[in-house]
């Protein structure tokens, strides 16, 4: 937030600084007990701007100069996509994790300000604390050694204290509050005085007092994102501000200017002249896990087709890839395309000739021209001219290097960045390496010209070689234990870790090594996978397994480790490093992390564990849901009323609604526990784990956890009537209030996370099957708002909702023809609504629903347009012709076949739908509906209204091709 | 301000710390363009607790290694207490002057936070910035070179620009006024609950939110008051809880004990056994200019008592002192006292001796105890025993190693610090040297003891000697150029100004070399005088010549360059290095701080002479006077109207009240001008340059100054009519105003100045002759107040300003007797109060006033205590004695030559009491008063009465002694 970062990040001036600055964090003062976690510590912070593309090995030297042996640590470049909504500022980039330690975030900016940063600026920020923690081999901040004569602690650990106490607990928050909007207005002030950095400066003092709040619990979610955008408006306007005062003021420091790109590498071999092996490797600085998998497949896609279409043959294409590279390899490819010899025919002889019979007319020269033949050897036959066309194959190698450009550039991520151009990739691509045979492909791609060299390991002897051909260069990588294969890596880190764990009497738990386990991400985190077993200390098993494993996971991507009986968590971790590394030193310092999490949540967990989960409840009152809205302790009393009501309306048990009810009052109170505010994924699962060691009934333990579900998609769902209750009164609440109030979320801004809510609350009831008259629902939700909620609210809302419902049915995979025809008519009530997509689903290219649709689509077309009264009524004794009379017998039946609208099923409808088929045909063979005497042709109408009315209430066919 | 130096250097634990900081003063801001005044800049802070005895070294080896000759470079430690109300802290120490620039303030901390700093903590304070413009020899902060790539100004132009532009004109007022009370009372809920470090961040955002008001111009003199106590008390406060805290963890740091003192010097030679040259020096930290002549006196006379009070013989005792030594050296002292004979008287022979006569009693042995002669050396005579005693005279080193201590602990000085002990002196002692022929004379005094050697000046080239003798010692400060004769410097800076002057056509101005000029301190500023010339830009000459002189007197100490025959100043000046330096180098810095000075001065005399004088008087709505009694420009309306109502009270003319008005409406206005703002003390002098500049009548700019004074005690005083009436109008009206609201100052708090005030409204008065009822005055100014300001007010008021006229005229020369006789009739009018108790003085000890207190004492006695009728009136037919009537009829006559009691001087008194001698006489001998016949006795008292009245009016003789 300094604006020697912030704002010299921006515009064409070229910018590199350094510098330590003290970091205040007031949410994580942790009173000075926790090992590494204080709420001031000091960051050295590096802006390279431009990018000179050696920032990760200018880093690594930097690591060396302070004394750290990178060929003894695991050091790692992790995900980690930095992202400030104040200040409207994101980048792509990394964690750098030293043995599993966040050491460094390093940070390509792609935004500041909401303004675009060109040329891109590269941010490194080190935690000197940690760094110097692993140097000095120390367990605790308090025990860092500042100088010969003192330590952190002597010098630091009565401000950690008593600066915790002050943000955790005595801040006052009015006042905060009201030094905030000093602040905001002061900065707005700033700007029309066209001042950007006083304007910054009040901003940070905004920023600042905003998190003191939030530390003191003071700030919800819907308050969040109002002082957010707050913020982020000053950010944004600082930002614009600043920029045009450097553009006015000439750009005092120079503008940047893109370097030159340099030439694709000359090759000393020249392209074979046999079949020879071919491969590319495109080279990045770390990718994504999930990029690694996509992007790989991408560029084999790329090579097999490029192939296909340029006719090489080769002997096979594999592919692998790692975080630093992508390859493919062709077996055996073709030196060149074969050769090929083609006849084609040209214009008549009558236009190919003048009158004389030989000179060619244009047509004819036109024709030789475009086939490459001289005129004297076209070949007549009767009727046309034609010419013999022989086309030499292309050299393969010049096949590629046109095609490999685009190849690359092709390569999509979900997430690109740039840097050090226009250009775009998921990560910055270093270095391009094709060959085939013993020959360099040249070829320049996003402004990276091919060489004739490959990177091995970082901390290789040789990091970078020159490669002489695929064998060579698979050679090279294997000899630097680079494993560019997929399931090699996937097998060797699963073996090894079952080994280790093994080794302490435990496994591995299985989930782990499954497809969408933790593996997926650990196999795409390293080049050479170094499976080392970590112990903890066992005394951290009295907190929560889901904690632990949380922790391991999330934080560390570490395996746990299990009594293979019970299930119970062993004190140990499988972490996997990359490459050659000190086992001891890598162990030992993955320990230490994991000592510091635990401890944190031990911290945490200590401290909820001191009341119980319902003194929680009354903390909901400081945390705001939406200023009109009231606090989250009057939402939680909402949905305590709404729940009951909900599970009756559900058809579920009295004993249902109380514990509904029970639940409701407790679901939301983990909110304010510690360990959830801190990981704010373990929300309900808390909940249920403070609920059942406190000794509350299990059933009213599963709903509290349940009203969480779903959290995320794909989560688990609520199963109990209970938690289903609550799960969807609490959200049908947030919808119909945060309606009421701020109305629909746009496509590309849902702040309040309304879209989740809907959707959520659609999967609840479709996963569980209970019926629901949804807009019943929404008026009893809307009838305990604290705001005016009338029925277009409840009506916008419901609209709301059935367009969710109709995305998720469309994502279970009924078709959104079939999903609409269901919707039409059933769309109030999602279960139901659901089974009757699914069940038409299944009919669809089916007779019996072409029949159906066949039989409804005349009579439906013939009325529709007309205005029919509504008590439109057939009478049986104004029937002129017995086709009528027998078309309405058959209605009858099929309408008693159907019985009860409200519940009939797609099958009733089409079979009694097949009892109308021949009546009708002879119907409408027969009889002229609009006869022209008056009676007559109302009862007609009537009738075949009645038909067309048969699907109604159950599905709308008009929605159904060939309807 | 760091809690770093300000707490850490409480209590006893040690330490020692170093770092940069920014410094941020928004009052310093001047958008970039001064070349170094900014409002932020960056200091480097250094905390050496405890004293370790070599701070002036050590820092000096500091300079040396950022490159700084300190053999080129006039360093000087230049007298500067630092304070910080605020902070209720402060300390003596210097300004660090690196050829006249301000580089370091030097400091050893005596209080900080109202408590006891112990041990004492030394700060370093070093002005980076100045310090590199010194090194890079460039002349604007904005040309430093930040490094290879940037200067100061590309990094940091922009941001003093815009943060000047908020501190000096777009920082919301009452905003800040929020922001500060938030911070106060944030403050002080940390204080209760018992984290002295949050409190004193909180008083950090108080104190940076005062300075942005302040710099706003948005705090008036007695708000600041106001605020500064608020910050005080949350500085004492934090400073108390801090170091009980500290206590409570058991000083985690340890505890200072105070290192032993080593054992003083063991010469080597013997004391001398002739007469021998004496002398000693004091070796002490650069000690103020006026300390080094009083100090130095003090140790003469002390030397000269010992050896008087010892008898010790010499020829003559000389001294001398710079401002790191004191030196008394004593000529041919003798070797010890004289031997004597005494012959002692014991008891009578009858009580000597035992009954046989010849055994001594218990007196006799006693008698020889005492005497140190045997009981068989005892002589008799008729009646008594006698002892003869010889007395060998002690050595001359012996009565000066006893008297030493003494002579130096005893010097006393207005100002004194603790710095390694609970010792104190003006500055730290660090040697001691005293030697009698070549013996060096061994003792210990204030923690220091003796030694064998002196110091020379710090850049010689062997700044530490060993001393053989006197003589010795006399010419090895001259040969390293010291001199510490008085006169002698004083002749050497005086003719070789006058001489450089000379050189460029001009003249030192003859005040600065009188006595109280400023070589009196020029001369103890130095030991070895370098007068150097300086020029200056001859642009600057446009500036007001007191502007320019003030900077170079009271700045620099710059001796001013007169053209001899105008008075004109010329570009040149004259600055006073100490000892050999490279006077180019020494010249060109000082010339660099000249200009920036006069940059300074000219920024702001621009900015206020691009206005009108009367421009700036709305201005003043911006400074708060006192909160209740309104702002400057409401006091100053007050003034208006009240200034030309006592004009016409003081007896001047209606153009004079007319001139008074116009000047009271323009008098405060340049308070608010950025001069003044700056150079506070040319308030009133600036005003009468801006009125004078903008042509103004004469008598009006005139006034316009004169309502300034005086300034300070000494200082000039009002003479024009309109002058005095606005001066007094103006202190009046403070007065009146303050004793409503806050009431009378006390003895050790006189926060608004009421002292001074009052002070110099009578002074005023008095210079003028002016006669005043001052009781009608200040009720014309209570009439005026905004506030409630009754008759108990003025009546307090007016007994203060007696006080403070009383004072004044004691202070003036007059006997305090004179003094209370003259106010007890006249105080309620300054000028004729003086003018009666300047003349009562000169008659006091003569006939005339003993004989004018003896006639009427006896009848004042005699009706003392008498509870008289207010009616009681003489009839002269109820006279019984001739004497009576005689009386009668001499005090008619008397008191017809008093006449009007208003006017009456001393002197009518004293001829008209003269008239009554003989006839009071003869009453007082024939008639008795308290006859027994009621009519005769009443009429005889009335007469008594009316004679004992006869000075009521003039003076209250009773005051006088003998009365």
């Amino acid at each position: 937030m300094n604006p020697a970062t912030f704002l010299r990040a921006l515009g064409p001036e070229p910018w590199s600084v350094c510098y330590p600055e003290p970091s205040i964090r007031p949410d994580d003062s942790r009173y000075g007990d926790n090992p590494n976690r204080v709420q001031r510590h000091t960051q050295f912070q590096v802006i390279l701007k431009p990018d000179q593309g050696n920032a990760q090995e200018l880093y690594l030297g930097s690591l060396e100069a302070l004394g750290i042996d990178t060929r003894a640590h695991d050091l790692r470049f992790v995900e980690d996509n930095w992202e400030s909504p104040v200040l409207g500022a994101w980048g792509l980039g990394w964690e750098v994790w030293l043995d599993g330690m966040e050491a460094t975030q390093f940070t390509y900016f792609q935004q500041c300000g909401s303004l675009k940063v060109a040329p891109v600026a590269v941010e490194i920020t080190y935690g000197l604390e940690r760094i110097l923690m692993s140097l000095q081999g120390v367990d605790h901040f308090k025990d860092i050694r500042y100088n010969d004569a003192m330590t952190y602690g002597e010098m630091l650990l009565q401000n950690e204290y008593e600066m915790s106490m002050f943000n955790l607990k005595e801040a006052d928050v009015p006042a905060h509050q009201t030094r905030f909007e000093l602040a905001d207005k002061e900065a707005n002030r700033m700007l029309e005085a066209r001042l950007p950095l006083p304007a910054f400066d009040q901003l940070l003092k905004a920023s600042h007092t905003f998190n003191i709040l939030d530390a003191r619990g003071a700030v919800g979610v819907t308050e969040r994102a109002k002082l957010f955008a707050s913020m982020r408006k000053l950010a944004r306007e600082s930002a614009q501000l600043w920029v045009e005062r450097r553009e006015e003021l000439g750009y005092p420091l120079g503008e940047w200017e893109q370097a030159a790109v340099g030439d694709p590498v000359v090759s000393k071999a020249p392209p074979p002249t046999e079949a020879a092996d071919f491969f590319v490797e495109i080279g990045t600085e770390e990718l994504p896990a999930a990029d690694v998998t996509t992007g790989a497949k991408q560029l084999l896609n790329a090579v097999k087709a490029c192939l296909e279409t340029a006719g090489l043959k080769h002997d096979g294409v594999t592919y692998g890839a790692t975080p630093r590279r992508m390859v493919v390899r062709v077996a055996n490819l073709a030196a060149s395309q074969e050769s090929k010899e083609e006849r084609n025919r040209g214009p008549p002889l009558s236009r190919a000739f003048e009158e004389d019979g030989t000179t060619p007319t244009k047509a004819a020269l036109g024709f030789c021209k475009k086939n490459g033949v001289d005129p004297a050897d076209l070949e007549k036959d009767g009727e046309y001219i034609w010419a013999n066309v022989k086309t030499t194959g292309k050299a393969a190698v010049d096949v590629l290097k046109e095609a490999l450009p685009g190849m690359v550039s092709s390569i999509n991520f979900p997430k690109t960045m740039r840097w050090n151009s226009e250009s775009t990739f998921s990560r910055p691509l270093r270095w391009l390496l094709a060959m085939h045979g013993e020959h360099h492909v040249p070829f320049t791609a996003l402004n990276v010209p091919s060489g004739s060299t490959t990177r091995l390991l970082r901390n290789s002897a040789t990091p970078v070689v020159e490669v002489k051909d695929s064998a060579h260069h698979a050679s090279a990588l294997a000899a630097d234990t680079i494993e560019i294969d997929f399931e090699a890596r996937r097998e060797m880190i699963w073996s090894t870790a079952g080994e280790l764990a093994a080794g302490v009497g435990g496994v591995v738990p299985a989930s782990s090594g499954e497809p969408g386990g933790l593996i997926d991400e650990v196999v795409n985190l390293i080049e050479s996978p170094t499976p080392i077993l970590g112990n903890f200390d066992a005394a951290f098993l009295s907190l929560p397994k889901e904690v632990l494993v949380m922790v391991m996971r999330k934080h560390q991507r570490y395996f746990p480790v299990e009594n293979a009986e019970t299930g119970d968590l062993l004190p140990h971790f499988v972490t996997v490093a990359n490459g050659a590394v000190d086992p001891d030193a890598v162990r030992h310092g993955n320990e230490c992390v994991l000592k510091a999490r635990y401890d944190d949540a031990q911290f945490f967990y200590e401290a909820d564990t001191s009341k119980s989960l319902a003194d929680f409840k009354p903390k909901l009152e400081g945390i705001t849901f939406q200023t009109e809205l009231g606090t989250m302790l009057e939402k939680t009393e909402r949905v305590e009323k709404l729940a009951p009501t909900l599970a009756r309306a559900l058809g579920f048990s009295d004993a249902d609604a109380k514990v509904a009810a029970e639940a409701a009052a407790l679901a939301r109170a983990d909110l304010a526990t510690q360990l959830v505010q801190e990981f704010t994924s373990l929300a309900g699962v808390m909940g249920k784990h403070y609920a059942t060691r406190e000794g509350l009934p299990a059933p009213l333990c599963d709903a509290i956890f349940e009203a969480a579900l779903p959290r995320s998609s794909g989560d688990l769902l609520p199963t109990s009537n209970a938690g289903v209750a609550v799960a969807v009164a609490d959200r049908l609440d947030t919808l119909v209030g945060l309606f009421a109030v701020v109305g629909a979320p746009k496509a590309t801004a849902d702040p309040f996370g309304l879209r989740r809510a809907a959707y959520g609350a659609v999967q609840a009831l479709v996963s569980s099957n209970v019926r629901c008259d949804l807009r019943a629902a929404l008026k009893e939700a809307a009838a305990l708002q604290p705001v005016t909620c009338g029925d277009d609210v409840v009506t916008e809302c419901l609209e709301y909702v059935t367009r969710r419902l109709e995305q998720f049915l469309v994502d279970d995979g009924c078709g959104a023809e079939v999903v609409r025809a269901a919707l039409a008519e059933r769309g109030g009530d999602p279960a139901l609504a659901a089974t009757t997509a699914r069940a038409l689903e299944t009919f669809v290219g089916g007779d019996e629903l072409k029949a159906a649709i066949a039989v409804l689509a005349r009579p439906t077309r013939l009325v529709r347009g007309k205005e029919l009264p509504e008590d439109l009524e057939v009478k049986r004794e104004s029937f002129a012709e017995e086709e009528e009379t027998a078309l309405w017998d058959a209605y009858e039946k099929a309408a008693a076949k159907i019985g009860d609208k409200s519940t009939a099923s797609v099958e009733d409808l089409l079979s009694a739908a097949a009892l109308l088929v021949e009546p009708s045909e002879a119907f409408f063979d027969k009889v002229f509906v609009m006869a022209e005497e008056p009676e007559l042709r109302r009862n007609r109408l009537a009738l075949v209204n009645a038909v067309a009315s048969l699907p109604n209430g159950v599905v709308d066919l008009v929605e159904m091709p060939g309807f």
